[in-house]
């Protein structure tokens, strides 16, 4: 899980130093990742690295990763990378992101790639890049650019109450 | 299953008579629509409707329906939006969407509409909208911009041997 | 200059009521609409409509107006109908825009029209169109979707000392 | 003119042996890059550089680059870049380009760069990046995601009878 070679692109400095627990602990909260089989494998300052294994439940018509899965796990690793350069007292939100699909997402497994090109003090630029393996391949499928924004002040904890919901 | 007034927002028509057929035969090939629990409510010439009720795998860490999720359906709302278009041999790809979260997703349903703006032979730009249902109200919580790509001489059919991938 | 039926898609109500006024200062102040010969004709709470006739200066390599002139004015169209619901004391900034080319830029008139469609207390979004006439006819040849970000407490005006720039 | 050390990046090998002459044609025909000051610097496989040096004409309403202005420049340097590996027979067309402004364009001089990520029959991916010298530093101010596409056998020339247009 930890990954081997921590690298931080853009040479950034975290404001908390427990950056990573943070991230995964709300990795952990996002119900809809483990639903999806997917795992956080990578966590810097400044990036974020996510996988997801190939599960016939989460393919499109030609039998490829549906495009919006896809877009699923690179949001979120783009998420995660913005977040992990926030301070500890602020939530995450994705304002919005631009994906584009550049090869089918054809294989065994997929890997997104977030990173941080400029971090705001309201508003976070990230970037993502989605590759998939297929027969010891690796291809490049899908590119995102994103914009994150900082909840200040709102700590990034269950709601109480939410179970509830739909009930 | 079938909306009571089908509507033609552009006022498309149709290149294959079984258009309906078609989606709705495509649909039921994308395996994550049923396991995300999907619904196709509505097609009709150059628009599509798909509702996902509320379910807590598909929530991200504060409750809401994760981003990538309300992606996942509206990508798919505007895809078989183009493809009602297409003709009857023919595969639609996307190249690219373009996601504003308006709102958090916080409530029972999603309702997605993808709907065509420009179809040409080649390249087909839809646009969507996405609406939770809260307590009786319907919140707008994202909007898309879409590319799509048609796929002449290719139709949609799963690929024979996919269902061997992974094993 | 006055539209002759201020509309008001979203039903908006402005929160400074001498909008007009302030949008019409700040496109004024805008040198490079000037330059390029366009033109603010149409503005009303939450809807900016810009026009800019045809001039060989405008063109890319086929004549038609370059891509990125259409987009320089639905950016600042879709800018101005996001300043408009603003406080009198805030200023407006383009976080992102994505822009679709629908048709070739062909014709005598480019008419850009923003819209907001979500206006928030930092964050607006907003929605552009971009029609040509073209001999009498109408053509719709793009559409942007927009991201504005309001500086509240940062009002509008040109800074101090910058006109000597570049001297 | 010519760059002293040609970089491509993905090493892209071009189909047509004389695409740096090809795209300086095509450059030289776009009237508005003479029109706002803008200079081809750079050209490779993959690869285009294009420089907009200040003039107060190109402003803002606070005195910086407009929004627009920096995107017509990034849109060109990345529609260049997919062109360089176009077949000599060939047209590029922008369908789509997504900007985020990432700092103030607020200097003497901007530097666009585009370069391909995915060069496809008929569709091309290219990312774009825009730097603002101000007082020696580079800054990071915009961001680019695009899609181009090769329209084959229309061979990138004047159209015959443009002049005339708006007389």
């Amino acid at each position: 899980m930890t990954p081997a070679t921590p690298r931080s692109p853009g040479g950034f400095q975290p404001s908390d130093p427990d950056y990573a627990e943070r991230v995964r602990a709300s990795f952990g909260r996002q119900k809809v990742m483990a639903f999806l089989g997917a795992e956080l494998t990578g966590i810097g300052p400044g990036w974020c690295e996510i996988r997801l294994p190939y599960r016939e439940e989460l393919t499109q018509q030609h039998g490829y990763f549906q495009a919006g899965i896809v877009g699923a796990i690179v949001d979120n690793a783009g998420g995660y990378a913005g977040y992990s350069l926030m301070p500890a007292d602020a939530s995450v939100l994705t304002v919005e992101y631009k994906l584009n699909l550049l090869a089918p997402a054809d294989g065994e497994l997929l890997l997104a790639r977030g990173e941080v090109i400029k971090p705001g003090r309201t508003l976070v630029i990230t970037r993502g890049e989605v590759h998939v393996f297929r027969d010891g391949r690796m291809i490049h499928c899908a590119s995102m650019q994103q914009t994150l924004m900082t909840l200040h002040g709102r700590p990034d904890r269950p709601a109480a109450g939410r179970k509830e919901k739909g009930s």
